[in-house]
């Protein structure tokens, strides 16, 4: 691809000395992968774009780790255990080594935190904005991949973690919730948005307890509608039992609009999974353990289509992001 | 990641139908890759970026065959057989739907014809140019990745194809060749640089008999010093073994420059390859029953660096893109 001299360099300095054995240290044109016996490879991409999927004036660093976690997320959802994972970096002109720099000092520190290894990629020139796609590779047992397709009728459907925090961070940064919150409320939800905590240490109960599973990306409306189609059924969940936190709690309370942001605006990177009903009390435990709130939020329905219910039971729309009661 | 309904609908139109099982129809948010017993797998990026790797105005799945087939010729020089990647794709605004369906069209043929399956993906909006990132996988009997590292002093340096070819016709479109070719010959040169022919062919033989190997993407002269220097060892080149095609040698015997151009443009995706004395005359073999014509340029040697001699004996060297006689 007729790299410049400079992405050589930029190679040589920053990135080959992420790259694991596995990489070969960057040094050859592709990497080995060997996996461990009676296991298979769990493979997810994501790519993200400057001034779309985060502000092209982040910090370098966290716009890294932001890139590698919303990877790791699906992983998790998958009941996979990190190993390493390719990052296509396509460059605007201009970038200052000290950027470079900076990305790969986040992605260093964010790799070693969740026992990544860089295996390989590319980086390239581009005019437009800065572009980053990674793929990522986790291992599970045989057979043992969480699909989405898993849910059957009775399972209790639960989420990780709170719901609506980063759709609503987002917001506070464009300024466009309707009422400001108070400054510690929109240094939270900002905060959630900027760098998502994948939930891998579920990663076990996963394995153990779950029919179905994935990560919330798209807003947790359509990603359990989506789930729930896959395993072709339906499901029942009651808005009272969401689990938000207290800072969306507040935004909802000041704007009714928040509400359907929270649900519907996506970036949560929360893990959604059903769970069949005798095996609750032992996720739910094994959850515990490890350090991850979960809750239950509805159940599934042999029915077709997600049936969303306020408290006072009325039935809730939600179309093109906002919601309406029937 | 909050995708557009545009998005969903696009990669169930035209995507979905070209995952195979491993990628589960595109319909779960991770791929499942499982090994055959006894092998490991062989992984490689490589993005392109409209205006730097292509021209926007190429067809549509043209661009799409090219993508592939340069992480193909990855594969093909690690002895990897391929078997599926994944697909990031940055798309511009108002990229038409024709555009897309045609992209999916060629990819499909493409996939197709080199036994790849697409196992996942991202598709984002984008206000640059089109942005694609592609992460191949191939597998190797355990241990049979032919590496850059394991060239020995003695071994012979082969080559495939001819080299040039693509670089030249670069400057064709580009209309900077200095002096025009025929019609003929210039057909044949851009032709090459649009659509190059991954060597997978060459497969057997390099696992058999290659100490060292990978393909020629950035240039003769920098990826055998490349590799070269991977290997802790040097080499000697003859300029007059280098295999060139017709239309190559009557743009460098029209435009002395053209030589520098030829060796140092890239886009070759050509292999390079070095093999142990005694296994020349099998490789040989093996590479013509395979179809694949392979030329020997030069041998390995214990001192570091490149020696490059012209036919008359002077040495040459090659410094940005030029050369210059000693």
């Amino acid at each position: 691809m007729m790299p410049t001299s400079r992405e050589h360099d930029l190679i040589a300095r920053y990135f080959a000395p992420l790259a694991g054995p596995e990489g070969l240290g960057l040094l050859d044109d592709a990497a080995l992968l060997t996996p461990t016996p009676g296991h298979e490879w769990v493979v997810t991409a994501d790519a993200l774009v400057a001034g779309v999927h985060f502000f092209a004036h982040d910090p370098a660093g966290r716009i890294a780790a932001k890139a590698l976690r919303v990877n790791l997320s699906d992983l998790a959802a998958k009941a996979a255990r990190p190993r390493g994972f390719t990052l296509c970096l396509a460059l605007p002109p201009a970038t200052p080594a000290r950027w470079i720099k900076a990305f790969a000092k986040g992605l260093g520190e964010d790799m070693a935190r969740h026992g990544m290894a860089l295996i390989g990629g590319d980086t390239v020139a581009t005019p437009g904005p800065l572009c980053i796609a990674i793929t990522a590779f986790g291992e599970v047992a045989r057979g043992r991949m969480v699909k989405r397709s898993g849910a059957k009728t009775g399972d209790a459907i639960y989420v990780t973690g709170t719901i609506g925090d980063s759709a609503l961070g987002l917001k506070c940064l464009m300024n466009t919730l309707a009422q400001p919150s108070a400054a510690s409320h929109r240094r939270y939800l900002v905060s959630r948005y900027l760098l998502p905590e994948p939930r891998l240490a579920l990663r076990d109960a996963l394995e153990a307890y779950a029919s179905a599973g994935m990560d919330v990306s798209d807003g947790l409306v359509g990603d359990l509608a989506k789930m729930l189609a896959a395993s072709g059924c339906g499901g029942a969940v009651k808005l009272d039992a969401i689990p938000m936190s207290p800072a969306a709690r507040a935004a909802v309370a000041l704007d009714a609009g928040a509400l359907a942001t929270a649900l519907t605006g996506g970036d949560d990177y929360e893990i959604l999974a059903t769970v069949p009903p005798e095996a609750c009390a032992a996720f739910e435990q094994a959850s515990a353990i490890a350090g991850v709130s979960v809750t239950r939020i509805g159940v599934v329905r042999a029915r077709a289509g997600v049936d969303w219910r306020a408290g006072d039971g009325t039935r809730i729309t939600f179309r093109h992001g906002a919601y309406s009661h029937f």
